[in-house]
Parts: structure tokens; C-alpha cells; sequence
């Protein structure tokens, strides 16, 4: 038995016990003839006091306790002089009668403490460091937190977590695998899965009604930032469903979580916005509702009075941002060359204040009337004070997001995106299919299973590119936490979807027969959803980056500084598997 | 809406409620005028009726379903003339008012039924149809309880679940890895995880202090039967712990599923047996303790009596089967047949039965004298009845296998072996190493990081053959369930065990450098076990195979004949791996 209690366990009412502890030596400091130490381990912190007229030896051995020692001691609970109201433990110290120490400690390479003095690489080779700091350390608590209430929801709709493979078959549509050579069957590779998607529509086929799986998955793209190549997934299906009870269910989920994990409660039904007014109010498939400056259209208002940049624009459209009329000209200049920067991609913006005396005082006064300016004024309901930002371009879309951009980086600047607001809301209707530059063709936006609209199936024949599907995306803060779809049952439909997708029969045999072949058994009607567990997790705990809530995160090079992996392998290794390594120089 | 209620809900007490049901055809009859469908979903049966009289259309249209459709009906719900008290539902039936086919289905290739036409390589290759059947969906049903449970207990001990990478390093020590070329790494492999045994072990220096994980892990072997290439770990590690703590803590996990799981109380505490014990008496580190036959040693009474076979023998020993002395001399000859099959390679067997009057009566009566024969009687406690069976060999160790092979086909034969009874045990004091003839030098036992017993680290130096370690198995009825041990926290003490296994510091720096570094900063004793989940659901489901419990599992050749996996890559991913693929004829 190496300690009665933990460090964050002993409270005034504990006064007089005899005890052991163990633990890391969190610091040490010495006053008078007295040495304490801060005890810590994963529960708290206890303070340790040795004193040199009980125990001169003893007192010794504590004052040679470096930093990050493990140790073990004996004593017994003493009420503090000075109480530490920061500290659960704070009422109390154990004056020790007995030190063991259970193992020695290098200095480490920064200091374990919330605010570290380790830059990023330092903390990430050193990783099992950086996770002893309470505020590391607590990510990964609420992650655990955050799999515990998902199951238990889960469990209580009656879905079944399903282990699927994650050595399966490779299907180059999509994003690239990551693959496994097989040296059993030589020559020959698996994949790792990109979601279970196939697989969990298949124990739909099986009958499994509710599945469910907390699920590894893995995508060899280049790693932008906050991407990892493995990530997890709660991937969800139901069978017998249409879209509603899609959303209701894991509405609900969503919203027992809030309230279990944050203390938050979501009483009212979140927003369903269509893709096409998400874009068109937003110029994003992700708007982030905690503010306001919902895009508002401006041809009608501003075109065809002489000012040619409008005048050749496809799309002018712009942002209310209330109580900013402030803004200096330096300031507006700074916003100018944001969305000006090649990331945007903006050729310019036009701005307008409203003045106190309710008139506006435009970047382009000289081509509109107050008048006009007026009529634009009202179209924002903007008031004495208001600022007005607009952007114009040659393609509506292009022109959306970029003005999305410029929106998210005001409601940065005016302090509107607070961490600790969730404004929640579902997608709905995103297109079948958007066209690819890359490949000449249209692409499956969601994948090549998704459900087209039944009221839009016609379309598919005569204008493709215009069919909706039934798919949707929650939202949170701007930041898409889950999407899905239902998916085409009929084996029929599906074929032909391959079929504008570009697939030969055979090649769509060859890829997903499989499934194809499995639905011509008897598939039910099924949708489901995945969310993105390390994004969700990262939202609930207010953090800007994923890695952060990932124990063990791999860099932008995909390389685990911390392991030195990936590696080389051994001859030996490489012909088991009947691979010859050839890189190009 | 496709449904008001399941197929599995509908009582007596809903009688006349308008319900709308959707499922799969199980089975139809037609009877007179009336036609009978069972529908079914994953909840349950419900039994349909159509009458022709009402309505003729209808009716006609039920007659044409096939097997497996996928329909959804709407109607009334009414009393069952005839009940059937098999079924939960058996009470009520449904007269449908509506009939909507969802899909159609083809003849599936083998019965939907608990007991199915189907052999084992169409029911795999249809897998998706083999999961409807009850009896496969009912074990997939029983690991998700499993996996909820164990997580209720975990945390209820404040353990953590955390995930680790599934893209790690190659560690060539132990089984083959399976690996993953890394295209942004060009020429470098990461490889999957074997255990998350270093993980762990860094998440313990860490400061989480009660870690778990249920974990995807992957060994490249020749797959025997009953393995599988990527398998479930539940994997748990502990700080500031002796191996007293790590026990208890997990008999009291397995106390709690044998209840919650299958309403069996186990309330003694386990036997703890050491490994030596469990050679010497019952020739297996996991033996299987639902009945008796324990091994008895009979070098002291036996030898010396000019039987050569007997003299000549390093090792002679036997079992008792209580009240099997009716075995005919086919039986026997049949037992002396399987022992001397080349799987366990003994050369003959000795029998001897009680007789009535107490007389022994044995096949080498010519030997020995009754006086002999009695002492022999009086080792094993035998009684008129019983029937003595002995084996003999040159090497000790390996006879004892031989005698546990027959003692566990006796177990069969006498019926002793009995599914629903549980035998638990903890089999403790594993020797740290192994010999291994293939390499020719001493070998981990359990792994490298494995604790050796205090008392016995002066031998490390002397006579490491001999250690004992602090390792662990929980066997239950002649399984291995999971295994573990105290780990050394000492980077001194592992850089030993690293010597004495051959390893250079040089390659032990290479392979394990991160683990031994990490231990220089404050590593805390620790110590952990693995189950293996695919395993234990086994057992608690009476399965003879994992591969039931398992939702696509592989074959023998590590294939996935459902999705055709592996395969063959197209020369454009070969390329961006810089890989060549060269097969050997």
C-alpha cells in the first residue's frame, strides 16, 4: 500500500490522522527552520511541512528534494495557521514523520505549472511532461467525461456500439487512405477505415436498428492546421428514420451534454437553416450565430450609378456592425488589407458610418445620394452609430465568403465570439453533388450515399448539379461538430447516383459491390451522423486547437516528435511484406 | 414516421390501438383464407394477418412477399386466438389496413434462423445476412452491455479512459507489427499498436494515475484458430500500486460483470496459484478449475520396480477420474490414442481401476504388487470407482502438458467442463524470462517492462533463469482472460532487464529510448493488466469462438471475404508511397 490517501483528498476534518501520501514534488521553500513542500498528484495538492528542531535529519533529506521527485511520506494531519482558500486541501498540511523516495527526477525541460514556460515543440517531444499540467491533464479528463455521457445517452435510445474493422478495403474516392500491406496475402494492401460508413450502413442491412461506435479513423491528407491523420468519430446510424428524427435525436444528445458537461442549458429547438440561405446570409455552410451582421444584398440598392466597381459586380453585399461608426480610418484601413490578403482574396472594401444625426458618410460618397445612402441604411436597420462594411465581386459565392471572413474577424474584434456562449443550429438541405475543378466532374458533396431530396429525384436526370440532398451538418460557434445524411436504400438509386458520379458499372462494382449487392437483400430505409469527437471536445472545453485534447497529437508532418515515429524499417521487415522502398529524389 | 412501435412492444394491453410496424419478413403462411406474416425487427416478432375476405387486394399482395422484405404495415391491434407464450408478443396480432413494401429482397442464400442452413464460409461472405439471425446479433448485443459496464466500474474507480495512437513506431521486440507506409515521410513506416503497453506506461509518469483504454491492437501472426489480426484489449494501468491493489481492484471488476452481465455471484475470493503450482499440478498456467483430477506425482511410489518405461522417467505422474472405472478397454484404448496423437506426443498411458472391493487392477500389474498398487491408490485419494490414469516422460515439464491434455478431455468426456459454471483464478509469480530455443537467448515472458519480485532481483545477476516476476493472469475455465504485471519504474533496473534480453544499450536507446527517457523525470511504481475483450464476451456468451462475438471478423488467411480485403493497389497510390511492390514466386 504506497499511500492511504490522495493529494486532494484530506480536509479539516481529517486533523490528527496518521497518513501516507505519494506523489510529485510540485516546489519547495524553506522560511526559518522550516521547509514546505507542495505534494501533487492527478487530485490536488497537499502541503507537506518538515521542521528542523523535530527532525534535523529528516528536514535535511526534504531541503534535497528537486523539483518533479516521487515520493512517499508519513505524518500526521495538522490544522494550517494560514488557511489556502485556492486549495481544496487548503485547511490542511501533514507534518511528516517519514520520506521515501521512490524515484529521483532530472530537471525537466520546462516548468509543469498552467502557464508554462515550454514552447510548443518542447512540450510536445516531451509530451508525458506536458500532460503532468492540471490544464492539459483536464482536457482529457472532460474528453473522458464527454465518451462516458455519450454512451450513456446513447445506450439509454437503445443503440448498440458496434466494434467495426479497421483493417479493411481500400476506396480511393474521397480522401486518400492510409493503407497496410498484407503479408499474408502478398502484394496486397489494406486500408484504414476514413469513417465506418460503409460498414455501419451494412449492420443497418443486418438489421442493428441503432448502432453506434466511438470510432478511430484515419486520412492521409496534408495536415492543414488543427487536422490530425487519425481523429475520432461518434458515428451514428438508425434505421427506419427520416430526416426529423435524425435531428430530434441527437438534438437531444447535444443538449444533455451542454447541461451534463457545462452546466448549460439549450431549452429552445435549434435553427434549421437551409445551405442556400446559410450561404446566402452567412457565406459560409458553418455560421457562426452568436452575433448578428447577417449579410444583407445591396444590388438593387447600390448598382447603376456609376461607380464600376459595383456597377460590374455580380454580388454587393455587406455587414451591419453595430456601434462600430468608431472605427478609425487606420482601423478600417487594417480591415481593408485583411480581406485584401491573398487567404480572402477581396479587391477592396467600401465602408460607411452612421452619423449621430442619423445621415451616412460613405468610403463613396461621391457616387451615391444621401438618399441612396439612405435606402441602404434601412435595408440594414442600421442605427446612429452603426458602421456598415461591403464587399462586391464578379462571383456572388467567392464574394459570400469572403465577406464571411470579414464578418467572423468583427465579431473577433468587437468581442462578440465568447467561448462561453454556444449558439447551436442544423444545416439542412446542402447539395447532392458540387463540381470539382480537379477532376472536370461533380462531385458527391457528402458522399456518394446520401439521399437525394425526394421531391428533387426528377432533377437528377435533367440538371444534376440543382438536386438537394438529404443531408445536414450541426453547428456550433461557427465550427461544424457533426454532419450526415440519409442514405439511398434502393440499389437502384444508388447505381445511378455512381452513375452521374462519373463510376463505370464495374468500377462501382469493384468498389462497392459490397454494398450494392447487400442492399439488394433487403436494406431498410437509414441516415445517420458522425461528429467530430476531438472537435466537440475542444468546444466544450474552450480550446482553439484539437491537439490540445488529443493525449498523444502528431505535428503538421504527421510525425509523433515523441515517439520519433514514423521510422525506417528493417530489411528483414520489408521483404516479409514483399515491399522494395523507392524514393524519389 | 415509419413506425409507432418496435416489433418487439405490442402486449395485450394495446389491444385496438391503430400501430404502424416496419420490418423484415421472417416467415408467411397462408391458412384458408387468411394469410400470416411474421415481421420482424431487431426488438422482436409480431405476427400479421391479412384476411382475404376483407380485403382481397390486399391479402393477394402479402401472398407475393418474399422472405426477407423490408415492409412497413399499418393496422389495429387485436387479441390472439390462439396465443403463443414463446414470444413476448405472442399475446397480439396485427390486422394490417396498409401494406407499403419498402425494398424487396432477394432469396437469401442461406435461412434467417437461429439454426441456419448456412455453413461457415457463405455465412461469412454474407455477413451481413448472418447478423440478422438472433442468436449472432444477441452476442454483439452482449459486448456492447459488456463495454458499458466496464466503463461504469472504471470510472466509478476514477480511472481514465484515454486514446492512444493507433500510428505509432515499429518496436521489432515481441510479434510481427503490422505497418503503414507514411507518405508525407517518404521511405518511413509507422506501425499499429501491438498493446498500448509503452503508452500507458507513459500516461503513468504523466500523473493519471488510473488510466484505461478498450483498445484496438494488432499483431501480424499466423493465424491460428481463434486469433484474429486486429483484436479488443481492455487495457488498464495503475499508479502507486502493488500487485495486491492491481488484483483486487479487477476481481472485483470481474465479480461485478458476472453479475450485471450474467446474474452470478462470485463470492469467494479467487485462488491465487503461482505458476509454479499450476505446472506442477495441473501442467498449464491456466487451468481450468471447474473440477478436479489434480495431478499426482508418483516418481516415489512407482519407480524402481523393473517397469523400464516408469524407470527411466524424469517425470511420472497422474490423474484420478472419480467414478470412471466403467472406461471399457476401447475407451482406453481410444484416451491412449489421443495422448500419443503428434499435437501431444506421449508415448503410451497406464491405467488402473478401483475395483469394488478396493483392489487396484491396473495394466502393468505385472510390475507392481497390490501393496504398491494401494499406495499408489492412497496418493490419489481414490475410491472403488475411480480410474487412475498416468503418464510418463523423460522431460518433466513437458509430460505435464501432455497429462493436462488428457486431464481436460477427461473434463469432456465426464461432462465436468459445463458452460455455465465459472472457475476463476489468479495465476501469479510467472518466471520473468523464457528460454527460447528459435533465438537462443532468454526471452521477456510477459515484456520487457515487467517487474521482477523483489526477493529475487539478486538472481538477476546469478541465475536469471529463476526470477520470478510480479505478473499476473486471471484465467477462467482454462482461459487466459487478461493478463499484467507491477512494472519497473527504475530506468537502472530496466537498462538491466534490457542487457540480460540481449538488447544493446544502443538498440534498447533506439527502440525504447522515449520509455527509458521518460522514466528519468519522476516515474511513479505502476503496475496494470490487459483483458481480451473478444475473449472474455466469449466466455460470458458460451461461445466456442471469438469469432462470434466479433461483427466482421477475418479469416484464417486474414482476409474479410464480405469486403474482399485486402486488395491490390492502383500504381498511382504504390507511387506516392514510394513504394514497389516485388512478390517472390
Amino acid at each position: 500500500m504506497y499511500r492511504t490517501h490522495t493529494c486532494g483528498e484530506l480536509r479539516i476534518s481529517d486533523v490528527n490522522k496518521q497518513v501516507t501520501l505519494a506523489g510529485w514534488v510540485q516546489r519547495s521553500r524553506k522560511m526559518g527552520g522550516m521547509t514546505f513542500i507542495d505534494l501533487r498528484d492527478r487530485y490536488g495538492i497537499t502541503q507537506l511541512v518538515f521542521n528542523e528542531e523535530v527532525n534535523a535529519a529528516l528536514c535535511e533529506q526534504a531541503n534535497h528534494l528537486g523539483r518533479e521527485y516521487v515520493i512517499q511520506v508519513t505524518g500526521t494531519v495538522n490544522e494550517r495557521f494560514s488557511k489556502n482558500s485556492n486549495l481544496p486541501t487548503g485547511d490542511i498540511e501533514i507534518i511528516v514523520s517519514e520520506l521515501n523516495i521512490l524515484n529521483a527526477a532530472l530537471t525537466p525541460p520546462f516548468t509543469i505549472e498552467d502557464n508554462t514556460d515550454g514552447g510548443d515543440d518542447i512540450r510536445m517531444k516531451y509530451r508525458y511532461l506536458d500532460l503532468r499540467r492540471t490544464a492539459v491533464r483536464k482536457n482529457l479528463e472532460l474528453r473522458h467525461k464527454m465518451t462516458i455521457e455519450v454512451r450513456k445517452y446513447l445506450d439509454s435510445k437503445g443503440f448498440i456500439e458496434v466494434e467495426t474493422p479497421l483493417l479493411i478495403g481500400s476506396t480511393p474516392e474521397g480522401a486518400r487512405d492510409f493503407v497496410v500491406p498484407s503479408r499474408m496475402n502478398p502484394g496486397q494492401f489494406y486500408a484504414l477505415p476514413q469513417s465506418p460508413q460503409t460498414l455501419k450502413q451494412l449492420l443497418m442491412v443486418s438489421g442493428f436498428d441503432r448502432y453506434f461506435q466511438i470510432a478511430k479513423c484515419f486520412r492521409d491528407e496534408d495536415l492543414r492546421a488543427d487536422r490530425q491523420p487519425e481523429f475520432t468519430q461518434i458515428d451514428c446510424e438508425m434505421s427506419f428514420v427520416q430526416q426529423d428524427d435524425v435531428l430530434e435525436l441527437f438534438e437531444g444528445m447535444a443538449k444533455y451534454l451542454f447541461k451534463e458537461l457545462r452546466g448549460v442549458e439549450l431549452t429552445e429547438p435549434f435553427l434549421r437553416m437551409s445551405w442556400a440561405d446559410a450561404m446566402r446570409y452567412y457565406g459560409s455552410d458553418k455560421p457562426d450565430l452568436r452575433f448578428g451582421m447577417k449579410f444583407v444584398e445591396l444590388m438593387d440598392i447600390l448598382k447603376g450609378y456609376g461607380f464600376s466597381v459595383f456597377d460590374n459586380a455580380a454580388y454587393i453585399g455587406g455587414i451591419c456592425a453595430e456601434g462600430a461608426a468608431h472605427y478609425t480610418r487606420k482601423q478600417l484601413d487594417a480591415l481593408t488589407e485583411f480581406v485584401k490578403r491573398p487567404q480572402i482574396g477581396a479587391k477592396g472594401m467600401v465602408y460607411a458610418r452612421v452619423e449621430a444625426d442619423g445621415n451616412v458618410k460613405s468610403s463613396v460618397d461621391k457616387f451615391y445620394t444621401q438618399e441612396i445612402l439612405q435606402q441602404m441604411k434601412e435595408a440594414f436597420g442600421a442605427k446612429p452609430g452603426d458602421l456598415i462594411l461591403i464587399l462586391s465581386g464578379g462571383d456572388a459565392m467567392k464574394t459570400r465568403k469572403q465577406l464571411c471572413e470579414l464578418r467572423l474577424e468583427m465579431g473577433n474584434q468587437l468581442g462578440l465570439r465568447d467561448k462561453n456562449k454556444f449558439a447551436l443550429l442544423w444545416v439542412v438541405d446542402f447539395p447532392m453533388f458540387e463540381w470539382s475543378e480537379e477532376e472536370s466532374r461533380l462531385m458527391a458533396m457528402h458522399h456518394p450515399f446520401t439521399h437525394p431530396k425526394d421531391e428533387d429525384i426528377p432533377l437528377l436526370d435533367i440538371d444534376p448539379a440543382a438536386v438537394r440532398a438529404d443531408a445536414y451538418d450541426m453547428v456550433c460557434n461557427g465550427i461544424e461538430v457533426g454532419g450526415g445524411s440519409i442514405r439511398i436504400h434502393d440499389a437502384k438509386l444508388q447505381a445511378k447516383m455512381f452513375e452521374i458520379l462519373g463510376f463505370t458499372p464495374e468500377k462501382a462494382e469493384e468498389q462497392f459491390g459490397f454494398l450494392m449487392n447487400a442492399f439488394k437483400y433487403g436494406a431498410p430505409p437509414h441516415g445517420g451522423l458522425a461528429y467530430g469527437l476531438d472537435r466537440w471536445v475542444s468546444i466544450f472545453a474552450g480550446l482553439d486547437s484539437i491537439r490540445d485534447c488529443i493525449a498523444f497529437p502528431k505535428n503538421n508532418s504527421g510525425r509523433d516528435v515523441m515517439l520519433d515515429a514514423p521510422g525506417f524499417l528493417n530489411q528483414e521487415q520489408l521483404d516479409e511484406l514483399n515491399l522494395v522502398v523507392d524514393v524519389k529524389e
